[in-house]
C-alpha cells in the first residue's frame, strides 16, 4: 500500500487528541476516531514495509495492570516498543502502595521520566474509570507545578465502563473488512449475550461496541436475556450516537430474533449489571462468603439460558447465512474451551482466523493513540518518518 | 538554563568515581559528591531540553531488589533507559537462586553483557552492604579471569546501612532549594524521629541524611526518643564529618528542642537500633513468634511516642516558621494515610508538591553515578553529547 | 582477534537455519552447527571490541518460562538486547492462559509484533518438544493466513529432550579450550551421572550433550547407575552420530571405570527416565500424594549412589589427572552447597572459573541462533556491521 497517499489523507483539522487522555470512545470527536484509525493503518503498514517509526530516543510507558491481561499486555508492549519507548510494569504487589500511598503521590513518583501510562482497571463497577481521572489530575498537578517535565499520556487498557482499544481494534477490523467506515453505514451489528460456564466478566467490551459502534450510522442490536442489562447511561449514549450519527438502536431478548440479517454478530458472556453492582459491594467489603453465595446464584441464573449459544442455526438466519463473527477473545468455545459456550466449536473455527486478524489491529491502535497524543500534526512527523526511511529490521 | 555553562564548572580532577561502586557517601570524597551533583543536574537540564544523553546502544542493567519498592525501582529504571539500558529484574524466586547457589557465581551469571547491577537490600543489620560487597568482589573476579567483557557498576539502592540515592536526590532538592552547596553552610538541619503505627521502618534514611549533610558544613541536629539511636559508627562518622566541615553535630531527645530555628526539617520514622539488632536475629532463626512477640512490643513502646509528630506547632518553632519540610516518601500522614502519624495533614499538604521535586532528582542521581562510573571524564562526553544534539524524542 | 577474518571463514553453503527454529541439534546440520558457534564468535568479539551489532531498531523478544531459570533467562535477554530486542516475558499467570485458551491462539495473541519466542519447558517428559512444535506450527499458520506480519522464530531453551542452547555453548567452550572443533576428534568425553540430595533434575543436558557432541568424532561415554537411562531413542541417536562421525559412544555403569584417561569429565545429576515417566503421569493428574512418595522412593534410591561424586579420585584417572571439568551450573558442591553432591569442592574450586566462561558463551550463542533464523547470509550482514562500526558504548 502506498503510505504517502495514506498520509495525505490525514485531514489537516483539530482532532483534539493533542496532549489528551484516551479514556472512552464517546469523550472523543468522529474526526478523532477517524483519525487513530488512520494513524494506526499507516503505522501498520509501516511495520510491513519495514520501515521503523521510532520517535523515542529513550522513555517509559508504564503499564498498570489490576486485572490479569495477555492480548492487551502484548499490544501495548508492541505499541510502546515500535515507537521506542521501554515498558515498565507497576506491579502494585512489589511496590509500596500497600503503606497507604495516595494515588496522586503515586502517580508522580512514576512519572519523572515517563511518557505514557497504560491501565486495566476494570474489576469494580464505578471504581476503574474513576481511578484513571485520579491519576489523570494528579499528572495534570505534577506537571502544571513543575514535578513532571512533561504530562504522560494515560491510555485506558479497559475499565468500568469502556474499553476503547479494544472496540477501536475492532473498529478498524470492520474498516478493513467492509471497505471503508462509509461502508459501514446502515450495517446492522448485533452485539449479543451469549452463555459462558463462568460469571462476572466485565461489562466494558459489549458497552464499548455500542457506544462506538453507534457513531458511524451503523443498526445496533443489543440482545440479552432481560435481567442482563449493561450500565444504563452508556446505553443511553449508544442510542443518542445512533440518533445522531442516522443508525438505529435497539434492544431485543432474544438471540434468534437480534441475529436476523444480521451483518455482523459479536456473541459474548457478561455478568448482569445489576449483579456487577452488588459484586462490586461485596469486594470492596471483602465479603467471601457473600462473592461466593453470589457466584452460585448467578451461574444458577445463567445455565437458564445455554441456548443462548451463536451456532449453526443462528448462523443460518444472518446476512447471506454470513455474518462476520466477532470477538475480543479468548471466547468461551463449546467442545474446545468449554463443554457448553458462547460459540459453537465449527462456527468459531470458520471465523477464527479472522479473530486473529481483529485481535491484530490492537498494538497499532494503541500506538495510534500514543502517537496523536504526543504530536498536534501526525501527518507531518509521519512524512518525515517516511522519508527517514530507518529500517525496523536489518542493515 | 545554558548547559554549557553547567558542563564548564566540573572541574578538571580526579573524582575517584570511574569504574568504583557507589556503595555509602561517606567513602567518597567531596569532589565526587560534588561531580555526582553536577552530572544529574545537567542530565535534568538535558532531559528538559530534549537532548538525549544516550550513551549505550545495547546493555543491561540488573536490578535485585530483596525489599518492596516504587520510587526507587522507578528510578533506577529510568536513569538506565535513559542513558540507553534495558533494565533486567533478578526475581530471585524465579531463580535456581534456592538451589543453594553462591553468590559469587550468581553474581557472574547475570552480568555476561550487564553494565549494571543495582541492590536494594535493607532487611538485615549487618548484611545488606556486605551482600553488595561480596557481589562486587565476584564481579571483580569474574573481570579479572576474563568471564566478563567488563565489570558491572554496582548502584546501592538502599542498605542496612546507607541510602546514597536518596540521600544524594536530597542534598540536590537542598542545593536547589538554597541555591549552592556553598549556602548550605550553616544551615540547621534536623533529623528527627517521627512517630509511626507501622514498625520497623530501616535506619538507612536518617544514617544517610546524617552521613552526607554533615560533609557541607552544615549543623546537624538528630533528634529521637532515648533508646532509639542509629547504628553507633555510623552516628560517629556523622559526628567526624561535622567537624571537618566546620560544621556541627548534636543529639536531642525532644523534637520541640530539636526543629527551633531550623531550616530544614526532615520529620520520619525508624525502628530502635537495639530492636533491629533482635529483628535481625529473628529473621535470620526464621522464628516467627518471636518476630510477632517484637513487634508487639515495640509497638506498645512507639505509642508512648505519638506525640513526635510534625505539625503546626512544631512549624512554628523553625526559622521564621516556615523550614524546609523533606521526607523521603510515602510519608506516615496524620489523617491522610493512617490516623496518627509522622507528619500533620495540612503541614504535610504544604510541603508536598516540594517532597515530590525532592524525589523528582532521584533518576538523575543514579543515571550520574552510571555515568561517572563508566566515563572517567564526564565533562568530554557531555559536551559531545551536546554536540551531537540527538532529540529524546521527536524527529 | 580479526573480525573480518572471522567472517571470511564462514563458508557460503546453505546451512538451513535460515527461517527454521532451533529446537533439536540432532535436527540441524553439521554445517549448521558450526555455522551457530562461527556467528557466536564473531557476536561475542564484537562485543569485545565495542562494536555494536544492532540490527533490530525495534522488536520484541518474547521469553515463556515454564520452570525457573537464571542463567538462560538472563541469556536471552542479553542476546535479544544486544541485537536491538526487548524482552516481554510470558508470564502465565498473569495471563488468561487459564480461562482455556488454546495454545495456537495464545501463539498468534502474543506475536503480532514479536521477532523470537524463547521457551524452556522441561518439566513433563514427552511434553516441552511438543509444546514448542504447537507453538510453532501456529505460527506458522498465522503467517501464512496474514495474521503476522513475519514468522517469529523459537529457541529452545530446555525441553524434555535437549538443550540445545547449552550444549551448544558447552561445544563453543571446548572449541575454546582444545582449539578448534577438529582438535575434538578422538577426544574422550564422559557425560557421568553423579550424586545430588535433589531429585527430579531433567534430561535434557545429560541427553543434549551425548546428542552433539557426538557429532564431531569424539569418544562418548555414557556413565550412569543401572536405572538411570535416558530417554531411549536419544541414546540411540547419539550411537548413530557416533557411527556417522567416526567417533564412538558406549555405555558403563561405573564413575571410575568411565573416567579413565578421559580428556573431559561432565558429571551431573539426572533423574532415572523411569522415574521421570511415573513423575509426569502423576504431575498431570496433580498426584500430590502419589509425587511425594516418588520422591521420597527415589531419594532413597538415589542414597545408594553417593560415591558418584566426582573428586580427586576420579580425576586422578583422567587424562593427566586433569580432564577438563564441565558443569551447566548450579552444581550440586559437597560441602559448599550441599553436605555431599555431585563434586567434590576442592575439584569444583580448581575448575570454577573455567565453568563460568562455559557459562558466558550462551548469551553469544543464542544471539547467532537468532541471527542466523533472520539472515539467510549472516557474513554479509556481520561484515556490513563492521563497516557501519557503531560503538555499543560510548561516544
Amino acid at each position: 500500500m502506498d503510505i504517502q497517499k495514506l498520509i495525505d489523507q490525514i485531514e489537516q483539522i483539530n482532532s483534539g487528541l493533542y496532549q489528551k487522555d484516551f479514556l472512552l470512545t464517546w469523550e472523543k470527536s468522529e474526526s478523532a476516531l477517524r483519525r487513530v484509525l488512520q494513524v494506526a493503518e499507516i503505522l501498520r503498514e509501516m511495520r510491513l514495509q519495514n520501515i521503523s517509526p521510532k520517535v523515542y530516543d529513550s522513555g517509559l510507558a508504564v503499564s498498570i495492570f489490576r486485572d490479569n491481561s495477555t492480548r492487551t499486555r502484548f499490544s501495548y508492549a508492541s505499541a510502546a516498543n515500535l515507537l521506542g519507548m521501554e515498558v515498565q510494569d507497576m506491579d502494585e504487589e512489589k511496590s509500596q502502595i500497600a503503606h497507604g500511598e495516595t494515588v496522586r503521590e503515586t502517580a508522580n513518583m512514576i512519572s519523572f521520566l515517563t511518557d505514557f501510562i497504560g491501565i486495566r482497571d476494570d474489576m469494580y463497577l464505578g471504581e476503574g474509570n474513576k481511578y484513571m481521572r485520579e491519576v489523570g489530575a494528579a499528572l495534570d498537578e505534577g506537571f502544571e507545578k513543575g514535578v513532571l517535565p512533561s504530562r504522560p499520556g494515560i491510555v485506558n487498557l479497559q475499565c468500568d465502563m469502556d474499553h476503547p482499544t479494544q472496540s477501536m481494534a475492532d473498529l478498524l477490523h470492520l474498516k478493513q473488512q467492509f471497505g471503508s467506515l462509509e461502508e459501514l453505514r446502515g450495517k446492522k451489528i448485533v452485539m449479543s449475550w451469549a452463555y459462558s460456564p463462568s460469571y462476572g466478566k466485565p461489562l466494558s467490551v459489549p458497552q464499548g461496541i455500542i457506544g462506538l459502534m453507534s457513531r458511524f450510522g451503523m443498526d445496533i442490536t443489543l440482545a440479552h436475556p432481560e435481567g442482563y442489562g449493561l450500565i444504563p447511561e452508556i446505553v443511553d449514549i449508544a442510542k443518542n450516537n445512533a440518533r445522531n450519527s442516522n443508525g438505529s438502536f435497539k434492544i431485543v431478548h432474544s438471540m434468534e430474533e437480534a441475529v436476523k440479517d444480521a451483518d455482523i454478530v459479536y456473541p459474548k458472556s457478561w455478568a448482569p449489571f445489576h449483579i456487577m453492582q452488588q459484586r462490586t459491594e461485596l469486594l470492596k467489603t471483602g465479603n467471601k462468603a457473600g462473592l461466593d453465595a453470589l457466584e452460585q446464584t448467578c451461574l444458577a441464573e445463567n445455565s437458564k439460558f445455554k441456548d443462548w449459544e451463536y451456532n449453526d442455526a443462528m448462523k443460518k438466519l444472518t446476512k447471506s447465512q454470513d455474518a462476520l463473527y466477532m470477538h475480543c477473545l479468548p471466547a468461551d468455545i463449546s467442545g474446545v474451551s468449554c463443554k457448553e459456550g458462547e460459540v459453537n466449536g465449527a462456527v468459531f473455527e470458520k471465523y477464527r482466523i479472522k479473530t486473529y486478524h481483529e485481535a491484530g489491529f490492537k498494538p497499532y491502535i494503541i500506538a495510534a493513540m500514543m502517537f496523536t497524543n504526543k504530536f498536534e500534526h501526525p501527518a507531518q512527523i509521519l512524512k518525515k518518518i517516511l522519508e527517514r526511511g530507518t529500517k525496523r529490521f536489518g542493515l
